[in-house]
């Protein structure tokens, strides 16, 4: 593609961070959620260098919340996804697929209760609300169901826990992986969680009032100083690299969970929806694999590039990027039945021409 | 905001006429409903000119189709809209907003019947589609619910009949306004509807295929060459003139339809969703007006400038656009009961510094 530029619009909101994302040198921007999300500064590689040896500042507003209320919260929550949440603690992330009726995936998004009465749905990139609220509304269940003023930072590297230690106090160490406390910060508190889309560890901060955004954001630039803090953003390298699916890009609603390698989190015991069709799609036909593929630069990936054995269809690469470190091109593919088992290799089609590729055990990081 | 790239991925779905855009010089793009959407090409003027001159072929692929089918398909339409649809003739497009059970947006969708036993809903930037199927599985309906391989492909312009007549044949001179007809083209047919974004006349093609993508394209630049035919888009300074509203920009979920100046619209006499939430609402205390800026150049929209009467909220601009034509800056505001009349002047805060506001009877063209 050539270069072409963003346009900005109302309706590719700006987050509460924008102006210091862009103050920092944003220099691509994606759209997710109908929301801004920067997805490259300096470069993708010197990004994911830094990402892997300092600490980043992520805005992560896209990842928008769903928050459910009301007397019927605890059903709707249990009908929407195929999870069992029975052994859930209080202060525990869940990763939470969602499906429809047919058990195509909607979403897979990661919910916490940040109080005892309400829960939030932090989403990948599908409006869930409209899903959630159709449901409800479809039910007749007595539930509030909106999009609260919350709008996640992340914090992300091998020096993470300095930093946040920095602003939040040494408690933050305290917090286990995937799990959420309440800290204070400039007169408030915000839930702040050991999560977040790298596999270099970190926080998520679920800054609740857009005008708390900035303050925190020049804090924790403030205190990093001597690390090395930086804007940064989820990056595609070491994302495929750590094997952390995007939905919209590796899956979609014509993929079950199962397609996904979550069949892990199709355990609920009650009844949910998309459950009977989830039971009869449980030996899936194609699933995601590490893929890599030959050549030193990574073509555009366009609507995906298509695995072949000879003639036959193999399958189709969804996401992909050169990994210096691993010195290869690093890919998420969904791979058929026939043609998954590690170490089969394959044919390629990319808009650069046909490549090779290999399928792997697991992915790289 | 400093220029930023467009950052391509898989999420943000390329389009059947995605590498002929870029072949024509796409300079700007956005993303919506999780797919390319051009911004500009030339620029936003030379664009504006050009389509109020000539004839342009604009890829709205993104008006992506929510296609419902099956023995509850019309019992779950009339429960989704607002607006009666009894005197909806088979080959009429109908615009028919769309409410959550409180009466706030969820989309400004056009409704037609492509077949006698199918819907298809064009959509407006929001996934519609999963409010649709929520709402569909919370009643238990026999629907079939689903985003079929329909990609709208826009021809408008003052010379627009003419080019279509080259390619479809005069029978498409006949399409009245808001109408559609089957026309055939290259072995197969399209719903060609007298509609589209603009206010210079045309038609959409709901391209039903991907693989007729391309042709289609080639053949109307073919037959077009000495009509000036370009490659376009829904232009910002045109609609707005136009006071063609926007979702995600001019009103969004936290709106009625009557602050959008919908009102009309909401004369369902079923059981829709949102009946009784709106028979409480009907009275706005805002609506969308008309409203001129001064200056020369419009300023970035931002989350949009605020309107003040002295120290008094009255309202917000959330599009505006230098009019070459109308020798203002145009916009489009929501504004407070007490500060709309037409006539009325108030004070406005953009990112470059306070202007005056004006507002309009109406919008311009």
């Amino acid at each position: 593609m050539t270069m072409t530029q963003f346009a900005p619009a109302r309706r590719t909101r700006r987050t509460p961070f924008s102006d210091a994302v862009e103050a920092a040198g944003v220099s691509a921007y994606s759209v997710y959620n109908r929301m801004l999300i920067p997805a490259a500064f300096r470069s993708l590689e010197e990004d994911y260098r830094h990402l892997k040896s300092a600490v980043q500042v992520w805005d992560v507003s896209c990842e928008r919340q769903v928050e459910v209320s009301g007397p019927d919260a605890d059903r709707l929550i249990r009908l929407l996804t195929p999870r069992n949440l029975d052994r859930m603690a209080d202060d525990q992330c869940f990763y939470v697929p969602v499906v429809n009726a047919e058990g195509g995936m909607l979403n897979d998004p990661v919910a916490l209760r940040p109080d005892e009465d309400r829960w939030w749905i932090s989403i990948a990139d599908s409006d869930l609300l409209l899903w959630v609220m159709g449901l409800a509304t479809g039910r007749g269940f007595d539930v509030k169901v909106h999009e609260p003023d919350v709008s996640p930072l992340a914090v992300q590297g091998p020096k993470a826990d300095d930093l946040m230690a920095r602003v939040f106090g040494d408690v933050v160490r305290d917090v286990r992986f995937f799990r959420h406390k309440r800290l204070e910060f400039g007169g408030t508190s915000f839930v702040v969680a050991r999560s977040g889309y790298s596999k270099q560890g970190g926080f998520e901060i679920y800054v609740e009032g857009s005008e708390h955004g900035l303050p925190l954001w020049n804090a924790l630039f403030e205190a990093g100083k001597d690390l090395d803090v930086r804007a940064g953003c989820p990056n595609l390298i070491e994302r495929v690299e750590g094997g952390m699916l995007s939905y919209g890009n590796d899956m979609r609603i014509e993929n079950t969970p199962y397609e996904c390698g979550l069949g892990k989190f199709c355990n609920g015991t009650g009844d949910y929806i998309g459950k009977a069709a989830l039971a009869a799609k449980s030996n899936p036909q194609r699933q995601i694999r590490a893929v890599s593929v030959s050549g030193t630069t990574a073509p555009r990936i366009g609507t995906g590039w298509t695995l072949r054995n000879g003639d036959t269809f193999a399958g189709r690469i969804t996401s992909a990027a050169w990994s210096p470190d691993f010195e290869t091109i690093v890919s998420v593919g969904m791979v058929e039945a026939e043609f998954w088992a590690p170490g089969t290799t394959l044919s390629v089609e990319t808009p650069d021409g046909p490549r090779e590729a290999f399928i792997h055990e697991a992915f790289w990081a």
